[in-house]
């Protein structure tokens, strides 16, 4: 069955259905427009897009990794703002010939994903398009802290980073290359392990700036170093290199550092500390901030590729 | 110049420098995220996509038009849930040849749109598609009062609507015959003129229930009606006949009730009132509320096309 068969209303009261209902949105879905709690007087929002044949593959990534990739990459923006999320939103853009249970998949993919920090998908919009389309919004609480924006590191602070990196861009290459195995990288790109708690976790130890890596390490680390006006210094031996990532490498004939410190799609977190800030074991150490501009890693310009370009594809 | 010459992050600077910036989000654009006032202590929230050759055309809608619609389609959302809006985000997806003008005018579309309400474009995301989509987000504060939902509509209520109707689909009519004119008609499709002010203005007139009306007059209602769990009677004469709508309708041998009954677009909001409510003269009495169910017009059941379904596309 098409998502034509099914009519927008049909589709929009089977993916309800899916989603559950709970108290966190006593209005949404099913009305204009939904109502989310916001105890802190501000709220935090973002909004991001998949589009396939862009973003995924869907011979590579099912719907369920879809909704969860989508979900994944909206709450990670709201924990990197030290906020921790409250409620998801979703616009569908569907081929007509698309199937239903594509639907429910990605359904299925978003509220397992929104269940993990304890939220839901509270409204929503369906449309007919020749591309299929998935734009999430995610809203946030920063429960009385201040926003950890990406303009506060200072010269002497430890940056620091929470979450895995390379092991999504490592099971990119993999599959590219037509295979299906390491699991561990194939999972890692299907499906991000964000590690949401260490957002609002580092406001409260006091980060001075953070972002979220979904575009490259290095190419993010940028964009903090140039909002905070300063130079950030990553060390390459700072970064864990499990054996699945060194082997596929060696294998596939690729430098694995450029999966760490180029591929997207993992989601850590990067924050800077002042000097000294006791940190726990989950936020590793992996460079200082220095005067200047730009990222270096091992004092070096790093020459390989810095990240993604979301309009020219490279 | 094309958005791939200008790249994601010069793409987004430059759209960030249209939208200008203010007091209202101190975070957002150019953050993981934006953070939004929500003084009220919930925030309202929707999102709605545009899709190129399905919601507009682009040799019909300029891409002002087509930031004006998709801002005012979220918008009334907010507004039909009594609230206020606070921001707006926007996700584009832009085929790589999009010449940059086209995005310049969006942005100035979508600025001008939120500006009405006095709110600004907080944060984004754009990507490369195949196919242009718009999809925007809305937020909204409720300032203490209780949402206007669609289910709390009770038989001997008033219904009443604020804003204009039938105007966008005669306008549609009359570009898909090859005109132009009338002018009032052609500009009412691409720029709606909602009443966003009535919507909280419903609110504090005690209505028991509220809908935007963007699928069609009948559709919608048939919205209200069904979550209310009551019947709907319409009053065909109710509605304001203006001269071009009349005059349109004759030259091009439609029924204008066809427009007014079934046509989308024009975003007026319906809202069901106490019986004896006191209204304001840009509310008009347009029918009650009944015991039963399903949507009349003079007490009898409505023939003609009842609406949208953005999936069928009939």
């Amino acid at each position: 069955m098409s998502v034509t068969q099914t009519g927008e209303f049909g589709l929009i009261a089977r993916i309800t259905a899916r989603l559950g209902a709970g108290p966190a949105a006593p209005f949404g879905p099913g009305d204009d427009a939904a109502v989310v709690v916001a105890p802190d007087g501000r709220v935090v929002a973002t909004t991001d897009a998949l589009v396939a044949g862009r973003h995924f593959r869907q011979d590579w990534t099912g719907p369920v990794d879809v909704g969860h990739r989508a979900a994944a990459a909206n709450l990670a923006d709201v924990a990197a703002m030290g906020a921790a999320p409250t409620a998801l939103l979703v616009a569908l853009c569907t081929p007509p010939d698309l199937p239903v249970a594509w639907v429910d998949g990605l359904a299925d993919g978003l509220a397992a994903e929104a269940a993990l920090v304890g939220v839901r998908v509270v409204g929503g919009d369906v449309s007919a398009s020749p591309t299929l389309t998935v734009v999430v919004t995610a809203l946030g609480d920063l429960a009385g802290a201040a926003p950890v924006t990406r303009a506060g590191a200072r010269p002497g602070d430890t940056v620091a980073m929470a979450g895995r990196v390379g092991h999504a861009a490592a099971g990119l290459t993999v599959l590219s290359r037509g295979f299906r195995s390491p699991k561990l990288l194939v999972d890692a790109y299907r499906r991000p392990q964000v590690p949401y708690a260490a957002g609002p976790e580092a406001a409260v130890l006091g980060a001075t700036a953070m972002i979220d890596v979904s575009d490259g390490l290095v190419a993010d680390v940028g964009h903090l170093a140039t909002a905070s006006r300063v130079a950030v210094d990553l060390r390459r031996d700072a970064f864990p290199m499990p054996g699945p990532l060194r082997n596929a490498a060696e294998a596939l004939g690729v430098d694995p550092y450029d999966w760490i410190l180029a591929g997207g799609d993992d989601h850590p977190l990067v924050a800077t500390f002042p000097d000294g800030t006791l940190l726990p074991e989950h936020w590793q150490v992996v460079g200082e901030v220095r005067e200047g501009s730009g990222v270096t890693v091992d004092g070096k310009p790093h020459l390989g590729p810095p990240g993604w370009d979301h309009l020219r594809g490279t």
